[in-house]
């Protein structure tokens, strides 16, 4: 049985997290920092957890922290960690970040799409980034673990195997994706209301997005080449879930078979990717409330382009269920451990 | 581990109970029956349990189902069970009924308000009403238990302590209740399209719901007295959980001290029950995918009325969690096995 | 062709009142009242109005407003017309009030359910209660018209006929009612972000809310005697629509057809007010985007009590459409001028 | 005025149209046709209707219709108005047809996609296609309007000036687009049912949506080439509303400006095209209930992309508005006579 701390508690991928450490018989989550909510009782922010759990929220110490506990997540607005990690605090607490701080290993790429200078960059080469299914082994030996983006999460994985085996041209890449609300987070802004979301839909961030690097450096990796692409994130009417819908020109040669068996190389032994039968679509639905990410792809012969779709809960394998991964491979669990939640439907 | 099949298990309700039984420790799912989908992978049906479920559907046949199974839980339309059960299956196997067919012991009031004849009358008196934390100690000892109607699970549990306790006025009750439209079902109908259901609300059902007898019936037996209410079911453009609001004069002398101590008196052991603190309002969203009932009450010095609410999600402690809390009751294993479902939000 | 200002244009009544008053052939907007974004363009704060509307937002001067107008709308928060308001303004200017400020005839109550002081009360006993169906005559007349809350309006055309005729017991009544979201306005409040809103229904100002004082006063006008009754809001996740559900008890004697037959005495003229044939249910979206309030009632001869349901949109006839309704009455136009709106569906 | 007749009247464009029309001061409905419905009142299929129709539905004669009226609008499935057509009836009545039958200039292309044959090719090419901001003059003089589908309004507006200018690839097209749930009809089917389509997401009809090969032909006109591009529909749960997000490589030395310049000199005179301003999104809410196109465009510099996105309602610009504007064309009214709609917020 191991203690964390979570900083930021009280943000939506916080408490998804605070959900999914409740089932998990190895954790027992020892501090719920919240600035916004010091001395509160966890559950007079969520409900939910009335009963269940009987805390009150904490101020964001991470250095008395470090010394509670075995594991902190931080939960936190970009800069956040990067400007209070030192080596101090690592060299007694492992620390899975949600936040961009250490994904992107380009600093100069970090504060150009983020704008805030990196106040830490001594950590960013030790960082992992945190993507279970393409990084488990250097994972396991992390001391940290940049947990990647909702979107990227989604964007990647369903475009991995083709780039990884060299079957798309890399710079034809363009994703279309489309997200619930709870990614924006539980802040009180108009944008945000009620009213402006339900019945509508709009993109943003387009052509600016921040997780437009992140993707573009770990294809990178994956295929030896620098990619350049178009990320379009999209606001829908829902809660949860991230559907993301890849285009790319399918290389001279390549058939629907060979893209097939691609994607079953890398995922077929993955319990939380599953390539779905020839005709099934990835649905939000279909994995809310779990780890999974749903994938599947269409050939379109007219134009050689292959149609490549992904769908995860963006709260669960987009933030807290990929971060409770990560937290198992670094400290040797099963990697399922707390995570085998049965999607949720309707 | 015990065996057990469902039939009927491509319904909503259906579904639920594979998905909570999926997470129960002392159960397999040996029969996934559904009439509709024979011979389909269940996945097909329901993509959210593509690589968890590899069992096809199966034939509607009880009697050989009785063979092979412990328990057999019927989510199927009013009328299926008791067209159907006899001794000999009774004898062999534990039946968790979530039709209507054994819910009201007085066949007549049955037969007036489903419009349809009772095909084995002779269980009725044997069937245990399965309201968990009302009939405890006899469901213990049952072989067939009617599993509590969504609305009424709701309804009963959120009036029960007052009207034990003698303090409301029993001929002046009122519940307004909302609900969510997987109460529906899965069935292909106009009125239940996404269009017609989203931005919309309705009463239904005005004076004539079939749970309105079953209510009367259970409060009946708490008060001591006959009861006859109103009950007004509305639907409300969500996926699951009910509120319902229930109204009822206090008798002479009641105060809110006395409301609180009653409430406590039932509830404060029963894990699935909360009784919330003052101010703290029922919401569905807090118990969304969780077997709890979340309950609260205010009192109106004004017109010396009681405002009582409950919130459960229909799915779970209004259908399959209430199953498996009966089986789990029936067959002796912990209580709570199965059910430790932590509220999902938002 | 007269001119009209508002005061308060840019919240969700006070645009609603403007895409109506855009479609009326008699008033022209000349004031664009907006103390949060002076100075910016209308169409920047409602995007629907891009090439509709090219006005920027002006500041609340209702002095130097009442100059250049026919009339004034006050869409802004209570207390604010009441502290400014004076014979000079209302010597040269009609004012159509969408604030509570002058809803309430009794002072005292007003300052005790409001928790402001009134600032003004020397104008509360000229002021009329613009409910249009009940007071059309003095509305003519008026100077200043208190425009009916969104939840007051349904609950009491919902029940007028009955409390007028006498047919039910007026110390009986509860009213249940169910609110879109849009009636929270569009200030940015946590509890009204998407994720805390969808998929969710609570109740909220249990036995405290302010609706509450005025639907007893009208009812009270209504019936002769004074009325103390319960009324519970809930809110819904959708964007528009009220509907109320009201019990009450019937007088010794009443029957079906007396019901019906006091429906149709006051409303079968109405061109707003539809009372639905037998087994026709109110529903929020078959009149949403339009000033109708249509009407319905059951009858349960086993309670002896009388369920009356009401819907509206309550930005229409619970706001924005009951105003130019009102300014219609109090300028000699077709009434129904500008609101000829089809309910949009779906 | 003039005397219209809906075949297919019940069904959700049929409806919409019933809504502007009744709104419309040029035109009377005469014929409410609903094979489904015969001698149904049509307020009982449609409750908003309630007070406003007293027409009943009547059978699809569209011989008699024919003798009756001076146009006919058939919003019937594909194969409908072709099975049927002759000259006799063309030569006594205008017909606007809302499905695809004479919408693809091809014969063989449209039996290929639609899997029927053409019964009545021999009207094709009298028939024009009905997209009023690109085809006007031929609409003015034409007998039968071919109304385009509801994706290719959007996705062929959103691209058009572009084509025609030649400033982008045509073979690198890429059109992404997301859809409330009327544009599947008001057919009983499980998919559309509200716990299905609600909190879910999902692409549908991959590189085999019918819309694919009508794009492709208006984009081929405009742009003097053979278009073949890639044509991705999503269903998202909201009601109304379609945006579409389409992708292009820009031309060597094609700037900014080039494109805004483009957008202008098309669409600066359209009353119902809206380019919006640098930085303002389409977002479908802004645009319901009306008859707008919103778009916008972003350049994105790092991949020489230009992302274009449109929002409309598919109701409205997307199948009975156009339609309307198509009649006022055909018989010389006032454009946009009756479809002065604001949009409707929230």
């Amino acid at each position: 049985m191991i203690k964390a701390g979570i900083i930021g508690a009280t943000g939506y991928a916080g408490q998804e997290l605070v959900r999914i450490l409740l089932g998990h018989k190895e954790v027992e989550i020892k501090w719920y920092g919240s600035r916004s909510y010091i001395d509160k009782k966890y559950y007079e922010v969520y409900q939910n957890m009335f009963e269940i759990i009987e805390d009150i929220c904490l101020d964001d110490n991470i250095v008395e922290l470090a010394n509670q506990v075995d594991v902190i997540f931080t939960a936190t607005p970009q800069g956040f960690l990067a400007s209070i990690l030192n080596e101090e605090i690592l060299s007694k607490v492992k620390i899975v970040d949600l936040s961009a701080d250490y994904r992107i290993k380009d600093v100069a790429t970090y504060e150009e799409w983020y704008k805030i200078e990196h106040k830490s960059p001594q950590f960013i080469e030790e960082a992992v980034y945190g993507l279970c299914e393409v990084n488990r082994e250097d994972i396991k030996k992390a001391r940290l673990v940049a947990n990647p983006g909702c979107y990227t999460t989604c964007s990647i994985l369903t475009i991995y195997p083709l780039a990884k085996e060299g079957l798309i041209d890399m710079s034809s890449i363009i994703v279309d994706a489309k997200s619930g609300t709870s990614g924006a987070g539980r802040g009180a802004k108009t944008d945000n209301l009620f009213c402006e979301v339900n019945e509508n839909m709009k993109a943003y961030g387009v052509a600016s997005h921040r997780h437009t690097p992140e993707i573009e450096e770990q294809l990178g990796y994956a295929s030896g080449e620098q990619v350049v692409l178009n990320f379009t994130p999209h606001l829908v009417p829902m809660n949860r879930g991230i559907l993301a819908t890849a285009y790319a020109n399918l290389k001279d040669g390549v058939t629907e078979e060979m893209v097939k068996a691609a994607y079953d190389k890398y995922y077929k032994e993955e319990k939380f990717v599953r390539v779905l039968e020839k005709g099934m679509m990835p649905q939000t639905k279909w994995v809310e409330g779990s780890n999974y990410v749903d994938i599947n792809f269409v050939v379109d012969k007219r134009t050689n382009r292959v149609i490549m779709m992904g769908a995860i809960d963006n709260l669960v394998k987009g933030a807290a269920g990929q971060a409770v991964q990560n937290m198992n491979l670094m400290f040797g669990f099963k990697e399922s451990e707390g995570l085998e939640l049965v999607p949720m439907f309707p």
